[in-house]
C-alpha cells in the first residue's frame, strides 16, 4: 500500500490574536513557512474577514497549504497537503506555530490517494508506464 | 463540545481520466459544485502540470474548496472546509462526483476547532461577545 500524498491537519490553539488577524502577516508567514520547506510556491490568495479572520490558500507544486483563522478564539485551522519526498510538512508546521505564537497545537497525519502496488514497485508521481500500478477498490 | 469547521476529506477514484487532466472542466465543475451548494466564492486559482494533473483552490466565505488530481491514477483528492451552518458540503461531494464519473468514493469528516462551551452557549462564528466561551486545551 502506498499513498501519492500526505496531509497534515493542524490545529493552532492559544495563538497571538494580533497576529493571525492580520492578513500581511499571515501572507509572510504562510509564504515563509513554504519556502522554509522548500516548496514551490505557484500561485496564493489571502482574504481578510469582517470583524475578524483571514482565510488563505498557497497552491504549490507539491499541492498546497491552506489556512482560516478565528483570531476572537485564538484558533487557526491549518491544512498542509504534500506529494513527494522532496519537502518535510512539519518544517511548515513548526515555522507556524513559532510565527503564531501558538501555546497548544494538534496535528494529524492523512494518507492520501491509497493504491496498492506489487513487490518491487514503487507508485511514482509522475510515471512513465502506469500499466502496472493495480487500483485498489 | 462545539466545531467551528467541518471538513470533509473526499477520495475520488476510478474517475473519468480525460476529465480530470481538464485544467478548464475541473474549473468549471469545482465552481458549478461550490455554487449548488450556496457557498459564496471569494477567489479561485486553478493550474494545470506537466505531463498530466491539476491542483486547485477555491476560496469561499465558508473556508475552502481545494482539489489535486493525478489522472494517471484516475484519481482525485478533494478537501471540502466549510463554517456555519448555510452550505452543505455534502452537495458539493455529490456534484464533483457526477461530474468526475468516480465508480468509488471514500469519505471522511473532520472537526475542526473543537472547544468546550458552557450549558445554554453557543459557538459564534462571528460572535459579539466572545467572553463566555471556555477554550479547551
Amino acid at each position: 500500500m502506498q499513498a501519492l500524498g500526505r496531509q497534515i491537519l493542524v490545529e493552532y490553539y492559544d495563538c497571538d490574536p494580533d497576529i493571525i488577524n492580520d492578513v500581511a502577516a499571515i501572507e509572510r508567514i504562510l509564504l515563509g513557512a513554504t519556502r522554509a520547506s522548500n516548496a514551490s510556491i505557484i500561485s496564493h490568495n489571502f482574504h481578510k474577514f469582517s470583524p475578524h479572520g483571514v482565510s488563505g490558500t498557497v497552491v504549490i507544486a507539491e499541492s498546497h497549504v491552506a489556512i482560516h483563522t478565528w483570531p476572537e478564539y485564538a484558533y487557526a485551522a491549518v491544512d498542509i497537503f504534500t506529494c513527494g519526498e522532496t519537502i518535510d510538512p512539519w518544517i511548515i508546521q513548526e515555522y507556524i506555530k513559532e510565527e503564531f505564537r501558538s501555546k497548544n497545537i494538534s496535528s494529524m497525519e492523512m494518507k492520501r490517494g491509497l493504491f496498492k502496488v506489487g513487490p518491487g514497485e514503487e507508485l511514482l508521481f509522475k510515471p512513465k508506464d502506469a500499466g502496472n500500478i493495480n487500483l485498489l477498490n
